[in-house]
């Protein structure tokens, strides 16, 4: 399989947005968070992705020229309505926002409603850190889970993302869902007919499995039992409740291009240099990240890796090598750019 | 075993931390924060403690009168630095001042640097909710696991909380550690000769363990795998780099009588009205509980709770019918009132 150039990719996926009728700006925003993701590796958030957010614009449940709505502008908060903008670049301009309450203020928070699924969070939580603060961010998602004792979905698996900077290092970086596991592992274990732990889902009478394929029929659990449950619910309160947007089943995923969105977030931001020297915190960081790699291993593990670095580590793989783009997704992103007359890369 | 009304045990241990040194006002928190945490059933952090903590005032590692220094005050933030003064009345105080600034700001954080143990974070949080506000708190703890694909103990559980009021029930409430088990499970599985799920400890050679000696001599995995460990590292760069306080083994556990604690934490307030109309948001809530609470159940679940339900149900019960306190703690209570010389309640 060729590897495909991060800086081609991201002009393809550029052009097919911009096709799509996306300001230029945003367009290039949003093939870049999707880059990055496959650059960190997270491809389950990336450029496969286009052709899903795409459709939704083209049913018109997201609108190609994002104009959110200041609801409440109140020195170190604001409220913004994004009315059902690009997901992106409603959270993008809104983690500008946070950062700019937050040097004036020492924390900035914008809690937004309405807005459209933004991919992976550590792109913008990322963005803080490079930048000298500690970014946050929260979002709540279509129904994944139960609450903790009940057998049907109803609350998102909500996930929540935190970064800091850390001295000579890449960023630290938190980016995580609620759930136990990503649903695509069950697929694989069905694929190969092995049975999965009977932590990680129910069946649809609300049984504890090991059959993937009956865990496939019900529901996957959240992660750390009650904890994730009452992670998910609270994430949920910052996002969907704190902002006035959509909660719980409100929500729709963004497969559902027939769907609004609904989806809320809390973008927050904090001036490290307002607590006390940042060269204090970007040292302690560093100590910190020394201290955690140099711990004596488990079995089975080569290496510790602070939070963020396995990302760090792709990325610079990536940037080296190309990208692997899988057949199945070169041909939807093909077929998108057919169906918005977009020409393919040389070299596709 | 005769059940102790929770008036009386508070006018107990209220004199017991009075007689230590603490001014009364302070005496009088302390004890409440510790029967709180009995009436929710969370005994692990309830008046079992007060001998403890008492032990740490009198090794001088914990100071009686507690004086914090404000090394920062701007606008929505502050740093304090609380000088070894005791750990719930620093957090009170704390998150007091960061409701004041939310109100002026929308949204306030103390961040807190050389505290003490301060008990279950829900208290801290729960109080906030009471009054209208998001409340979060982080703190750092003394090492209680490794980090991801490590063998050694290095990172604390440090605790979290989140709460927010809930309409006409009793505030949403999130209070959590970020271990996979509370060290007491393990002990019971070994009392029991049983073992226990691989998921929960590594022993002493880094290896997963089903045996609850291996365990105990090895140590106790983070919830949710790599999650919990990212979620934990974070927890300990709010608490501890950004404050400027000790992190990772800098910090001492509330029984290790003879050494500083260092630990830090942030403490955060959110101004539910400032974001949008108090009565939206309670709604909101309530609506939220209800679809909760009416999900079918899981096989071997009697009711879904919502976040801190079980809690206030445990509060309600024990303020009908008193507090068992078991004889070891008892006796553990009359042995600290014997040193101070403090006379015991009447039907104690």
């Amino acid at each position: 399989m060729p590897h495909t150039s991060p800086d081609v990719l991201r002009a393809f996926v550029t052009s097919l947005y911009a096709a799509a009728g996306l300001p230029g700006e945003d367009a290039a925003l949003v093939a870049d968070t999707l880059v990055q993701a496959d650059m960190w590796g997270h491809s389950s958030h990336g450029v496969m992705r286009a052709p899903w957010y795409i459709d939704r614009v083209r049913a018109g449940t997201m609108k190609p020229v994002t104009a959110p709505e200041v609801v409440v502008d109140a020195g170190a908060i604001a409220v913004i309505d994004g009315r059902d903008g690009v997901g992106q670049v409603i959270t993008k301009r809104a983690m500008e926002d946070a950062i700019r309450r937050a040097k004036a203020h020492g924390v900035g928070i914008v809690s937004v409603r309405e807005s459209n699924h933004h991919g992976a969070l550590g792109y913008f939580t990322h963005m803080a850190a490079g930048q000298g603060f500690v970014g946050m961010l929260t979002t709540n998602g279509s129904p994944a889970m139960p609450p903790w004792g009940g057998r049907t979905k109803l609350l998102g698996n909500n996930p929540w993302s935190i970064a800091a900077p850390a001295g000579r290092h890449a960023p630290m970086m938190l980016d995580i869902a609620n759930t136990m596991v990503a649903r695509g592992k069950i697929f694989l274990a069905r694929q190969k007919g092995i049975p999965i732990p009977d932590s990680w889902a129910i069946d649809a009478q609300g049984r504890r499995t090991t059959d993937p394929v009956a865990a496939l029929g019900g529901v996957i659990l959240p992660m750390a039992e009650h904890k994730g449950y009452g992670i998910t619910v609270m994430m949920d309160v910052l996002s969907g409740v704190l902002s006035g947007s959509g909660i719980m089943d409100e929500v729709s995923g963004p497969y559902q291009a027939e769907k609004r969105s609904r989806c809320g977030h809390m973008v927050m931001a904090l001036n490290i240099e307002a607590f006390g020297p940042r060269s204090r915190f970007e040292a302690r960081m560093e100590e910190m990240i020394a201290r955690i790699k140099a711990v004596p291993l488990a079995e089975g593990f080569d290496e510790v890796f602070y939070p963020g670095e396995i990302e760090a580590r792709n990325e610079e793989r990536h940037r080296q090598q190309g990208l692997d783009v899988p057949a199945q997704i070169r041909q939807d992103l093909s077929r998108t750019a057919a169906q918005l007359g977009v020409p393919l890369p040389e070299c596709w």
